[in-house]
């Protein structure tokens, strides 16, 4: 089923916090985007980039491997990473290995290491707690009941990603009525070259944008309706492939 | 302003989780019940009372004092505590000092410490996640938008108390659509003497029980309109005052 986490809390060493509205959405397929704002900007370089991070990943990216009851391996490698794009220090790259433990209240806490400073130095634990919300409602409604669930099991799921060939990279999910993208512009490596989105069907249908960032932010698609896998559509000049529909 | 507040996690020791489904509710005028049930139960002693902890306090009982943006301190005195009134062994007794922290993604950290084994013994540090829900709504529904903020600022705020001399201890808090109780058999001491309510009013205007229990649920109120600062109302037997009404 499509999911929308919402991130609740983030702990690199001993006292956590959220600074962020982090929310990953992940399609019926697995394909997955990660879009990490942050809420107050306390520096000039978090006035230049406003995010804490930013990924995107398709599902030949992940292995998923059950370790007991309510827990599971997830390993990543990213496709897109603001981080790797933006060469930026002390950042982790490659593969990263995590464990997902499901509480009774409805969060999954995911556990993990990082190695900034490379594989062959010591790594760093960080832990992130994520509730799933319902991705068809417009408000953050945390989704622990049988009834909203087997809703939300019904949501769509729809991911475009861009055709190759253009100079672009980039990848649109929409689970329910949100919708997250990421567009970078290959070679660039600087901040001018990222374009971030997030927008909310809103019960009229009109769509809000809540994150709709970069000089490029217009080549996202931001209509939803009637797209099959293997359709195609262009925005203002760049070609996506509609790679999943339900 | 009436709230409603949902523990996402809980930390003694290294590791956080949650195994509740925890709402505490603060009226107008700072009363509060805190109804901690657990989801699902793993021991015997679990099974004979299905929470992990309940209390409730009358605003006299707290004291707030700022300690810089974003941060009050807050020192409880708990009026009824059902650790206390099981004379359970190994429980804090007295004052507990907290320090809530508000985190940029409108949820608020509570770090305290609690003496278990008596205040001339070492202390036992702990942590809590909360997020405010709106009161106002049948689902769990995430406040931090200004417009369900400013809803919920405006949700109803009703408190009754247990008139003294009939043998009981209780309190009722109302804030917008959920309603929590605790009724307490004075003397008696043991899970039997004790009973929890916790309803909420669908959009039809019915109530469902989320929590109702023990032998004298019955007693609690379950009908909360038209009642003004003053009034008063017996439900089987029982008389209640109504404290608090806006």
């Amino acid at each position: 089923m499509p999911q929308l986490l919402k991130r609740l809390a983030f702990q690199v060493g001993s006292v956590p916090n959220e600074r962020t509205t982090t929310f990953t959405s992940i399609s019926n397929d697995g394909h997955h985007i990660s879009l990490r704002p942050l809420v107050n900007l306390n520096s000039t370089s978090e006035e230049e980039f406003p995010f804490e991070w930013v990924f995107a990943g398709l599902n030949t990216g992940v292995r998923v491997v059950p370790i007991s009851e309510g827990v599971v391996e997830q390993d990543f490698n990213f496709w897109l990473d603001t981080n790797c794009y933006l060469n930026l220090p002390n950042t982790h790259r490659g593969e990263v290995k995590t464990i997902w433990t499901q509480w009774d209240s409805g969060s999954v806490a995911e556990n993990g290491e990082v190695f900034p400073n490379g594989p062959d130095n010591p790594g760093v634990p960080f832990f992130e707690l994520w509730h799933p919300l319902d991705p068809n409602r417009v408000e953050q409604v945390l989704l622990n009941d049988p009834l909203t669930t087997a809703e939300a099991t019904k949501a769509r799921s729809i991911v475009f990603k861009v055709r190759e060939g253009q100079g672009y990279d980039g990848l649109v999910i929409v689970t329910g009525r949100w919708a997250q993208g990421f567009l970078s512009k290959q070679g660039d490596a600087t901040v001018d070259g990222l374009n971030f989105l997030r927008t909310i069907e809103l019960e009229d249908g009109s769509r809000e944008a809540l994150v709709l960032y970069g000089s490029d932010a217009e080549k996202f698609p931001q209509e939803y309706l009637g797209y099959e896998s293997g359709a195609h559509v262009e925005v203002h000049g760049l070609k996506w492939d509609v790679i999943e529909s339900n």
